[in-house]
């Protein structure tokens, strides 16, 4: 809130120590804070709103193809989890346990929900009878309590927000085709509204998600030069449909267990906002998902300053940018500008006298730092064609980020090499062989972050036998 | 989900045993289920989609005052709750607990949130120095833990869904025009997107809100002849800032404790929709909440008459109605234009090769369940107006339905009777007294609803004095 303080000298250089950065912004920017039970946050009306533009994409997207909204309890009974062994094996480590209600002690303790394949699929057998009933196509918005020791804002929380799809299907292919699906639009909304790109692919056996037959992940680098998995969907097969009894009866009019998924984009996507694009004046934020795109900050707050500013507000507004005027008059230009900054707010225009004389609009992109100037007149388009650039340009940013920081190894004397001296992803030709990544993981502390589409012409880099596929590694989060 | 028999048979008239229908509608318009643990229940998708509607009409009203979302943990150490005596009191009785998290037991125990005062306000008073930092005008879309022992879908859970708004002022002015502005932006949202009419009034001191120094209430009445608190608005004056320490420095430089109020609207709404505008056929639902405001049902769904229906959906769409068609073909007419009663479609538009032919446009009003017809040829402007007046009238007879079972009780005879007989609200000159209220209640399970605005010049009904004010009393949900 407010400070008199010139906030800027107390943050760190982000190319520094990393983590002091990433509190500080939490803290200057107004994101989060830190709640009273071990390893829970708040999120900040700030922080929030982003969480909201993420939403709003995503649910954009989910609704076109017909996935509907629900609801699920959030405390069940520890006996749904039990009904599939991998499953709860996964979950079991992490679970909040409620053992009294209303002033009792209850008969069967509750498990606060740690994802709720158990719950919804229980529901989902008990509404299908027929091919008729499929596909379900239900997605949740809700919270999830996982117990977390060691914690970070955002990117690993005890609660945490998140949407949560879950589907039922009458063919693999469908089911295939659905979880795909969502990591399409799940990688669309990194690119082009969190301006974030990485690499998609399969999880290895060891890494994915717990019960799954298939684990599709985004994976992106950040500047730690550690990988953050940044959203998942898993293809069930008819596994968990076995342990829910979940059948229906096929057109041919046989009994048959349904092909399932489910896929999740969480909270965590707001740390690995604030970690890729931030730098050491603050936050930078892509347009499409900042709360506000465009501030206007008087230089003065006199009433001919303030006037033209109300003005150019409700030009901008009456555009449609989410448009803020700083009428403060009890903090200085210097501090708000600064302010908005750290903040990470895309456009700033700086409005003084002179401005008006010479009828233009000086504006700085948060993005570069840059200054410039447009004529007053059908300035909102302008400003709205500043925007789609600004989108654009982060995202460019991103991607050479990403391929700047992607290595090729030839042989695991290399990857050691790589993986000491400068991290990042490490492309190699490799068989998937769980021994074999359970060693290097505890050699390099890498891991496989997930199998590339493309096949692989070329030579194991660990045997040296034949390689069928491509893997990225990486130290993760 | 899909069902061959004739659903409508199933459903038991609304005349009859109500709480009979409510289950029976709550299944067949696929609304909710019960959940696994007691007293909790889903949201199937056509509920929650309700909830979706208002949601976003409750919260553009808020943006549009500047009101912000934000998220504050769900579970908290009990000695938050602690803080504040009355609120303590009141909620003790209604915890889930949570003694374990990660496989250990926990140092403190947590419990989840049965309202969030007591965590947020203790961040407030960490937020805030001065009068700059105020006003605080923060909401959470959130879920909501309250142990209950006898619970009904919507009406009464263990866990429910719901907005809390908590503000925090400098003067008690703008703290109590808050207050009222939240309740009139309810009463907005029950009027003109429920269409359900009631009164809102301030609560007696034996029914406020535990903690707060005023509560005004939206009261309902429901076809049982019980009235439903339907929403609340607080206002706390300095008394929470006090436990909770949220100072701010003055204008004048001196300290001062912060003014407050809470105002939640919550998923009981649905209930109150159901049970207000359902009728012996199904639900009725008014357009502006309506999942599906029009529905197309093919007579057979032959080549042309799909082709037409398509063309129809197109248009409706582009005008901006949700609509859907319903082109399944492995289910009668008969059954869907059930099907779409039950769930209470303002408008089914039936289609056969006869209305091609003729070049018109069938429909039904599922309010009225009168039927009608229209020229084909700029169908969807007329289908808005029809949307409109539909729902206008349904605020019509909600207002309607709540002026019939409003009496005037002279004295507590007259009064006794009524509840006897009739029961509803009942409006009489009363000076608030709690020993008579509690022994109104006692005799007549009739509870204080709520004081109405306007002065008394008469009688109080109970002790023949003059009374100072207008009290509405009914039995209650």
């Amino acid at each position: 809130m407010s400070n008199q303080q010139n906030e800027k000298n107390l943050l760190p250089k982000k190319t520094g120590d990393l983590s002091d950065w990433y509190v500080a912004i939490n803290r200057l920017a107004d994101l989060s804070d830190y709640g009273p039970a071990k390893g829970t946050m708040i999120f900040k009306p700030y922080g929030y709103a982003i969480w909201e533009n993420i939403q709003r994409a995503l649910d954009d997207l989910f609704k076109e193809h017909g996935v509907e909204n629900a609801y699920f309890p959030m405390l069940f009974p520890m006996s749904y989890l039990e009904r599939e062994k991998d499953h709860v094996d996964g979950f079991s480590p992490e679970l909040a346990v409620v053992t009294h209600g209303g002033g009792e002690k209850l008969e069967e303790p509750l498990v606060v929900r740690p994802t709720s394949e158990s719950i919804m699929y229980d529901y989902y057998a008990k509404w299908t009878q027929s091919w008729r009933d499929l596909p379900i196509l239900i997605n949740q918005w809700n919270n999830i309590v996982r117990w977390e020791k060691r914690t970070m804002p955002f990117i690993r929380t005890s609660e945490f927000l998140w949407q949560e799809g879950h589907t039922a299907h009458a063919t693999a292919r469908e089911a295939l085709d659905t979880q795909k699906w969502a990591m399409d639009v799940y990688r669309k909304v990194y690119r082009e509204v969190l301006a974030i790109d990485g690499y998609s692919g399969l999880k290895s056996a060891a890494e994915r998600f717990a019960g799954a037959e298939e684990t599709l992940t985004f994976e992106t680098m950040m500047p730690s030069m550690k990988a953050l998995q940044s959203c998942t969907s898993h293809y069930f097969g008819q596994k968990m449909a076995r342990a829910f009894n979940l059948v229906f009866q096929n057109q041919a009019g046989d009994d048959e267990y349904a092909y399932q998924t489910s896929w999740g984009f969480s909270t965590r996507s707001i740390g690995g906002l604030i970690l890729a694009h931030g730098d050491d004046n603050g936050l930078r934020l892509p347009p499409r998902v900042a709360p506000i795109q465009v501030v206007i900050v008087p230089v003065k707050t006199d009433d001919e300053v303030l006037a033209e500013g109300r003005k150019i507000f409700d030009e901008l507004k009456k555009a449609g940018v989410r448009v803020k005027f700083d009428e403060r008059d009890y903090e200085r230009f210097g501090y708000k500008l600064n302010d908005w900054e750290v903040k990470g707010v895309p456009v700033i225009i700086k409005l003084g006298a002179k401005e008006i004389t010479d009828g233009v609009v000086s504006y700085r992109r948060r993005d570069t730092l840059s200054d410039g100037q447009y004529k007053r007149a059908g300035v909102a388009s302008k400003i709205i064609k500043l925007i789609d650039t600004i989108q654009a340009d982060m995202l460019t940013e991103s991607v050479k980020f990403r391929d700047e920081n992607t290595y090729d190894a030839a042989d695991y004397d290399e990857f050691k090499r790589i993986m000491a001296d400068r991290s990042g992803f490490i492309k190699v030709h490799w068989n998937e062989d769980t021994d074999i990544e359970m060693k290097i993981k505890e050699e390099t502390k890498a891991t496989t972050r997930c199998k590339l589409a493309e096949q692989s012409d070329g030579v194991d880099f660990y045997t040296g036998q034949p390689a069928k596929d491509i893997w990225l590694f990486a130290q993760s989060y």
